[in-house]
């Protein structure tokens, strides 16, 4: 399971006093992108294919609030022909609380085509290397 | 089924030239609020319960751009004794065109007591009152 | 003077209980957004000159809270050969009150050259003709 | 000089393919905040005086990009009777290239009264300690 640090933002915050629900997506966003990269994404032995995101669900479980350090961990739950299915946890660093969890689902996507497209060979491969969830 | 109009900013949109999806989850939210106070949320007559969002999910079918008229639809879609759960569509309100559809869980909330509390009945009344989905 | 209309969003909100002091650069551009359109920007006449920012700035006087509808106001302050100064202020569009107030200086950019540029005869001609502050 | 590291979100970044202007100054935020913990604001022997801000700006010289390790400095620049100017710089962690800087003038504020205050002894004497800009 791939694990990505980050440190809650003071703006990511509203009027509630923690972080605002929309958020916890761009959490997620940003733990795909890092986990995309050290998978080796966006190089010339796998590179960029286009991806759009299709799906994205949240369920929230505790508050998290600012300079809180955070954990997004981040493992592959299915692999289909054009798409992949993303599963998130997010959990206090400090605390080990358990936070929220979180789906997406990304396709593969011919931005030249403009249709979705299978995954690439040289992806598949990677993504079928990745940790499953735990 | 409430409709409220906003206006896609261009910081909502990211890199891939539309709107980032996680910004759905803030075009509910806004659509939320309006409805709400269309309701007569936070009125003395219908105090605020507090209320936590437990799950959100969106669904994209189409890009929204930097300056399109959005509608964004809600309705109720299930009562339970300390929930409710809406549901949203997001649509191109100059074409026509079906963006994206979402569900948001929200759960009555007593911040004193620290937990979740039966809906307040006038807040049930209003909520059993208000349209259903299409 | 051009005016802009907007609303504030719930989670343009911070911890503070009003609109965070970064928004307003936001609802300057999104303003800026909305003049240069209305200018005949990014149009076969007037094609978009790509178009950096160097500055900007915003004196806070009073906050916005959630659901307030707000007049963004714009005005060229000056006119150089390859930037543009842009005055602004932001309105409470209910009460008149007047919230803020900033600047930004825009450049012409070259992307392909990579170096900025003078302004276009063109557009040198729309922003002459824009109206300046009050 | 009190420096703060950040990596810079997918979604800070706009349609323009950089960071979007307006995340500078969340970015000062960001800093400005661990700054003031790093002092000891918030605690019982500093308690948080209430501050609001009147004043931003920033000049940007270099853009920023996705994942991008920048570093936020901040000095004290001025000290008044109820205000403090803080001056930034945003340097890419990497490259050590200078791509931004800023300031802000925050002032202490009585939210009981509901008016601008001196700075509290013990914050002025915390404040005139920090180093100054290089």
């Amino acid at each position: 399971m791939f694990r990505h640090r980050l440190q809650v933002r003071f703006s990511d915050c509203d009027l509630l006093g923690h972080v605002n629900h929309a958020v916890y997506l761009t959490y997620f966003e940003q733990a795909r992108s890092a986990w995309w990269h050290a998978l080796g994404g966006g190089t010339a032995s796998m590179p960029g294919a286009g991806a759009i995101i299709v799906h994205a669900s949240c369920n929230y479980r505790a508050p998290a609030f600012p300079a809180d350090d955070l954990e997004i961990r981040i493992a592959v739950a299915a692999l289909g022909t054009s798409s992949v299915t993303l599963d998130y946890a997010v959990v206090n660093a400090t605390t080990g609380q358990h936070l929220a969890d979180g789906r997406t689902v990304n396709v593969a996507y011919d931005y030249t085509a403009n249709r979705t497209m299978p995954l690439p060979v040289v992806t598949r491969a990677a993504l079928s290397a990745a940790p499953e969830p735990d």
